[in-house]
């Protein structure tokens, strides 16, 4: 029977195919006395030959499909597998203690993860705790007789139906057959939000109960435009949907026009419109959709993607080719901002209570000056051969910015000493993502050239709220007053000094923030690459005096985000 | 050798006593086979011996000192030891697998414990697990030959050594013999610290080195007013020791002297400087120390003391005991403030990634208004017997005020019809601790009767850095300019709308701040009760006038807590 189901729009677009459901299923189990320890430890053999055997048919699938890398880690399940010493201690504890082969699978599974966990200075260790957990499962799926779901086996068009996507679950998908995401939760920064704009796939988050809404093989349309979802539709709804899809696809054609266009309000006033990337690679994709500048480059991946430190080299590399690629136009480049939720295997971090409040971005690169100056050092000689510019995250005191700024002068003075050359108009800013910095953004401005505002985590923290935490999404509000009037303390106190102030987070590229981002100054808008043609065309149809009213109503009058965006939507309609 | 200390002062007072050393022994060790398993489990059997008779000790002797509440955990560990399966388990091991009793012990412990605590959602098993985490270490320590600190059994005068005391470390001293401590860890504001301003007991905390500079027995002079600490004194050293504490009793003495005075600067300007409790039974001490009201009243005692959720009668009472132990003075109660660190075991709280942004204290109130509606009725009731005050934690959004405040509304309305006596001018305001809220301080204020500025999680919130977290402590800085903002914001909007404004942070008792909040124009300073007339003294000393012009300066002119920290030395000199 035809239903509909409401979420977030996460990413633009229509698809309709059938539901490929990736939920775990049930492996509960009752720990049983058995008289036969010989037909258990077959029971035992058989599950681990069937999950071997699975595990190669998916990282054959893995290597064709992503790459070796992303099939790595069913070589590291294989091998556990193939490990005598956990295999033997189950059979042993069947053999002993007579209990059925789930029992002992788990008992002995249990010991070994607890052992590898409690390494907590060994970030190997508690990767491996990881995969031992993934292979019980899978072990443990073939005792019971249920299947686990295995995205990359999938070889049909299927739109993915999920409780939330895990990077490592997306990292398995075939961006070919996957035409639709929904999930259960997470709103428009969730993880999965982020990647499916990226990877340009319609999305619906936050449906709430798209798992248990949605059966195997349902035909589903995802409307990513306005958040729905249609299950069994009938033949009107498809043809219906049919029809908003190709008038999508004539308004991205419309969109495409402007691809070469400035970024103007109706009444002339000009602003940039520039793209976040994560990789050098993702130049390409800035530059199609008309970026006239990559208002943050994320220069985690280098450390992320690595299996030690990368070295000066390595990152000089990456960063010319990221500003060679954008020709002229400026790139600016966050130094590492790892911690929080980003660790690095090789780098093991202390454990915290909580890790978005803790060690983290700047804090690192002060503490750990090695990193930190084999980065600075990368990006002055890259500033060579283009226009970068470098900006520190969580910045919290004028004190950290400045020591920031003297160790980038220390290591530009060392590299003009050794004759390598270096651009002599490097601008030196900062992220505003934290509200103790932005409500001193006034002395902050004296130091540094530009601000670049960081929504996602300064709004978390403006709220108390962590953006990933269900219970309490209902505080992040982009729109709320508080938030507004941060931001224009930010704006303000940078045009005050002469500099300018930028915005990279999700915000920037929201539809319904646009036009208050507009009306408070802000210079530049930093988004998703997908979002830019659109939000060009937005921009030609507000009025940027009209907007100051607006953005002024709101920050002085406004109390809630709930008339905001009431006050958003009569100044644009 | 005589050797000096240096470290934060976090309770005042001198002290001079024997170390006791509250340290963890290292209980480590290999694993390796044994030819004779009887032999094995006989030590093993030892070991599981000793304990008991040791916890037999402990459990009398905490029952004696500190109550049979206190007593209670002891009891579990003897129940665990008492186990046969466990122990059982153990043995097999060793017989099965001819290893040594300590991995025999540690395998199948471990086994228990990651078991109890996969059970995330049963706060029982979750505790067990901890338990059995104690109790493996005391026959682990049996095992080994080495001792495990046992605080309880105190029974002469010393000196507390210890990387950090945990609240259960706390509960089993005996203050009669706890003369003062110094922990390796920890800020004015760590658990320490403020558990050692609340029994009255010298303290220096954060010294870096103390568990590894000082050795059990070396006498050890504790000065919690410079925070440094003297190992191994030489007899100038006791003499002069013993002068400052003389003096600090004559200090003492002399502040004793304002219980009964106003609170007022030198120019007559006056404030109200009340007391922050955690019971009712704490009032006494506040009327002692000459509180002009209770400025936060921690409901959480009611909460976290129980085994259950409390019933509007037992609230009723400890509300109406504190409202009247005052005797007409203004006793403001917070209503629930749970989550974050503060957990309940019968009422278990999803586990989360940042639990300081998480879903605590209102959050959780108006979701859960079962609990939430059974306060308030309690403290409607408790109203009509002295002057009570009413402020809700945690609150960011105008919407959350208007939604708390409204069912505040619903239950008097319903309290009035039921013909129950309630106060008809009680004061509803709310704690000002998120940096959203501070920033939309004027809308908040004209619904809001009052705020209370609460600095830690203000303070932690702006500089988006955990508290307790070392790594990042140094981000803790009340007199940062952009925190000192925020609180004039937060003053400045009370007073435009003619409500008022208080402080019950650490930072309202503190000897730099206060010449600083006294100038932002703060008019209620709630602290711990002993510094109430160390504050009121200090009071006495200051210009209200000149401490405006030092308040404008901080606000305008600083760009650091350190030039901020030079100002007031200069005004205050």
């Amino acid at each position: 029977m035809t239903k509909m189901l409401k979420g977030i729009a996460a990413s633009d677009g229509i698809a309709a195919a059938k539901a490929y459901m990736l939920v775990q299923p049930d492996l509960s189990f009752s720990e049983t006395s058995i008289s036969d320890p010989e037909a258990e430890i077959k029971r035992l053999d058989d599950a681990v030959a069937a999950s071997k055997s699975e595990l190669e048919a998916i990282k054959q699938k893995a290597t064709q499909n992503l790459g070796a890398e992303e099939a790595e880690v069913f070589e590291a399940h294989l091998t556990i597998l193939a490990d005598p010493e956990m295999i033997g201690q189950i059979e042993n504890q069947i053999k002993n203690e007579k209990v059925n082969a789930e029992a002992a699978l788990k008992s002995v599974t249990d010991m070994f993860i607890s052992m590898f966990e409690g390494m907590t200075d060994n970030a190997y260790m508690q990767e491996r705790a990881g995969d031992i957990r993934d292979v019980t499962k899978r072990v443990m799926s073939h005792l019971l007789g249920v299947t686990l779901p295995n995205p990359a086996l999938i070889d049909e068009e299927v739109v993915i139906v999920a409780h939330d996507l895990t990077p490592s679950d997306t990292a398995q998908l075939d961006r070919n057959f996957v035409k639709g995401f929904i999930t259960d939760i997470g709103g428009r920064t969730s993880h999965s939000a982020i990647m499916s704009r990226t990877l340009e796939i319609p999305a619906v988050v936050g449906s709430g109960s798209a798992t248990t809404e949605i059966k195997e093989g349902d035909m589903v349309i995802i409307d990513g435009i306005a958040g729905d979802a249609v299950i069994d539709p009938t033949a009107d709804q498809l043809a219906e949907y049919e029809q908003k899809a190709a008038d999508f696809k004539a308004q991205k054609a419309e969109w495409q026009q402007l691809k070469d266009a400035r970024s103007v309000s109706k009444d002339g006033k000009q602003v940039i419109l520039g793209a976040n990337i994560g990789t050098p690679k993702d130049v390409t994709g800035a530059v199609d959709n008309g970026a006239e500048a990559v208002g943050l480059f994320r220069s985690e991946f280098l450390y992320m993607d690595a299996s030690e430190l990368p070295t000066e080299e390595e990152q000089f590399k990456a960063y010319k080719e990221a500003v060679e690629g954008m020709d002229g136009k400026q790139v600016v480049v966050r130094t590492m901002d790892i911690g929080g939720d980003k660790d690095l295997p090789y780098l093991p971090l202390p454990e915290e209570e909580n890790p978005f409040l803790g060690y983290r971005a700047i804090r690192i690169s002060l503490d750990r000056q090695d990193i930190f100056r084999t980065q600075l050092r990368a990006l002055l000689r890259a500033s060579h051969y283009g226009r970068l510019a470098i900006m520190f995250p969580m910045i919290a005191t004028v004190k950290e910015f400045k020591d920031a700024k003297a160790i980038f002068e220390e290591e530009k003075a060392k590299l003009v000493k050794e004759g390598i050359p270096v651009s002599d108009d490097i601008e030196v800013g900062m992220m505003m993502e934290i509200p103790a910095a932005a409500m001193i953004a006034d002395k902050l401005a004296k130091y540094a050239d530009f601000f670049s505002i960081g929504t996602n985590d300064l709004i978390q923290y403006s709220m108390a709220a962590d953006r990933g935490n269900e219970r309490v999404s209902y505080l992040y509000q982009p729109y709320n007053p508080s938030i507004l009037r941060l931001i224009k303390n930010i704006i303000d106190a940078s045009h005050k000094e002469g500099k300018w102030t930028g915005m990279c987070g999700e915000m920037a590229g929201d539809q319904v923030a646009v036009p208050l981002l507009l009306g408070l100054g802000l210079d530049e808008f930093s988004m998703s690459a997908t979002s830019i043609l659109k939000t060009r065309s937005l921009l030609k149809k507000l009025d940027s005096v009209k907007m100051q009213e607006l953005a002024q109503k709101a920050v002085e009058d406004c109390e809630t985000t709930e008339e905001v965006e009431a006050l958003v939507a009569e100044y644009t309609k």
